[in-house]
């Protein structure tokens, strides 16, 4: 048969997750709260909806490959010129063109242990060599980080900032010292993802002037888009120009873009749903308190709750929970992964948390 | 600043297709005919538009990343195994995909000289060195590419049915011979975008058990969903499981799911597109005529018209064609590209066709 490249030999036929749709099918059970893969359960707004079933009909055009009305839209939201913004299928997909912009085999990029692995899916992809350095207190370490950036030679460092999966965030003033202190031939990926529901003094100003920072955000968390697969990346104009070499122009659903476009103006609902949000994590604080575990305080749409024991013991109380219909998940590696994570639910989707909960705790200890 | 990859900094900004969107953009002119991209201007079925409407509020999930429910659709209407069925973003994505699992600096690939633009996108994209050969009397030249294939060790050979730009069609006899021919360590990869617009005996039996051959398809042509983002491709599971390791794994928009599927089931739809285009094409015909024009006969839902001169001829066609609102494209190599490319298009469509040539012809002959 025709060999496939060494690379594409070494690399493992694991894959990053497993959706609550394949859960479902292997556990025969369906799932009735559905808050384990951080979407926005509160949704898109009702003015995005109506947006989209009014341009349905127009799904056999190709979306526009410049994503021209799209860039605007976030220019002016953002104050950045346009030609600062990049598109891409969701930030995975985005994450996919930077790390092969910058990385072929051998090249090292610095993460932190237990950090975002849909991102070390591609560094793997593209041949390069992960080096970590482990949380600490729950949040990532910018100076470590540095640290060994500077001892790996790591051509990327990625730092997300609402941290996940442990919802953990650093104040504007050290994302800053990052940064600067960044080298100037080793590029800062910034994952924003989860940036809207945090607080505004987590965010530094954007300096679209600086070669060596990427910003990520996306529709799919506080925009409740998930499904549509808009992410968008903020640099400097030559990095972003870059992307154009390698992406899949036409990859962006002409809908999603109406669908994006229209939740840019939406500034109400998402303002809603960040509000949603915060009351949805306070009860979530709630629940864990109430069965004697342990919440982390978070400022995305999720909580980390910390089991206190060790992954075997969080594993089995996630795998209980899917067992009563509540799909969650967990941290992959220690020590985070003594936690469970859980998305921002319904009232009804906590109920059945709150309910499920008590059970899994009591089977496990019996 | 942060270096890109040797291979990214040798990559051409070039992109492979200007959207009709950036060319209204630049000329300020409204396309009153978009018939320039291959798009189904006859649409997704009514019930898929019904579909995504009903689906629009569940933006807020991933979809599927198995994408389960289309591949067993899929499987059903192929009447082949799931396993051998995998999905992408479009054909284009598909092929991104494709090329990485088997090219690496400095393998050959063979194709047609002329042929489609986004496949030489993602071979040089990943390093690869195209090497062509001519078409000959508009076709592609399935022997040619064979030694072309075996002089170059080429690890992989594209080739189309129809063909994209010309429109042209080797009966199944000849493409089974092509498949039966091809070494085992080369990959054929069988671009069928626009298998559904030509007759049944130019479609060999799928047979999955080869591992030397992927064929592609999409939602993007005849099902009349290109703003979707839905491809898939056919082929032997170790091949099919091997995307697995690097495909961006939520990367399907949950609704063009949702979409794919309710139009797998409307095939009378299909059915009725496939006759719509049948006519269309005749009157492109009629029109190409009528102005001492030499349309190709097309096998897909776009006529190739000789315009009788070389590449400058032709493009003077089309973008006079432009200023009157009507969006067509050009083969991007001689000798192909004394043709214009016109996709069916509605009456009212083809009408203003019909109303600008004669005009742009009689504009470039003064």
């Amino acid at each position: 048969m025709p060999k496939f490249t060494p690379l594409i030999e070494s690399l493992p036929s694991t894959t990053p997750f497993v959706g609550p749709e394949a859960l479902e099918r292997r556990s025969g059970a369906a799932i009735k709260a559905r808050i384990g893969a951080n979407e926005s359960v509160f949704g898109p707004a009702p003015s995005v909806i109506a947006a989209m079933r009014a341009h349905a009909h127009q799904a056999w055009m190709y979306g526009d490959p410049e994503n021209h009305d799209l860039k605007q839209a976030l220019a002016a939201h953002l104050n950045v010129p346009a030609e600062n913004i990049g598109l891409g299928e969701g930030i995975d997909g985005l994450f996919g063109y930077a790390v092969r912009l910058f990385v072929e085999q051998g090249v090292s990029v610095a993460t932190s242990l237990g950090a975002y692995p849909t991102f070390n899916f591609h560094v793997t992809g593209f041949g390069g060599k992960l080096v970590t350095t482990p949380y600490v207190q729950d949040r990532e370490d910018p100076a470590a980080l540095l640290k060994l950036a500077a001892r790996e030679n790591a051509k990327i460092i990625y730092f997300a900032n609402p941290d996940n999966p442990m919802g953990t965030v650093w104040p504007a003033s050290d994302v800053q010292a990052l940064i600067d202190a960044v080298p100037p031939s080793t590029m800062l990926m910034l994952d924003e993802a989860y940036t809207e529901f945090a607080a505004a003094n987590t965010r530094p100003a954007l300096d679209v002037t600086r070669r060596n920072v990427l910003r990520f955000r996306t529709f799919s968390k506080a925009y409740g888009l998930a499904g549509a697969r808009v992410g968008y990346v903020i640099g400097h104009a030559d990095i972003i120009k870059a992307f154009d070499k390698i992406r899949n122009h036409f990859g962006i659903v002409r809908l999603s873009q109406i669908a994006a476009i229209a939740a840019l103006k939406d500034q109400a609902w998402l303002q809603h749903v960040v509000e949603q949000v915060r009351l949805s994590r306070e009860s979530i604080y709630e629940i864990a308190k109430a069965n004697g575990l342990k919440p982390i305080t978070s400022a995305a749409n999720f909580v980390a709750i910390d089991c206190g024991r060790d992954g075997a013991f969080a594993k089995a109380v996630v795998d209980g929970l899917l067992k009563h219909g509540v799909f969650t998940r967990m941290p992959g590696v220690a020590p985070l992964n003594r936690c469970i994570r859980v998305s921002c639910g319904t009232e009804d989707q906590l109920d059945h948390l709150a309910e499920a909960l008590p059970k899994v705790l009591e089977l496990i200890h019996a």
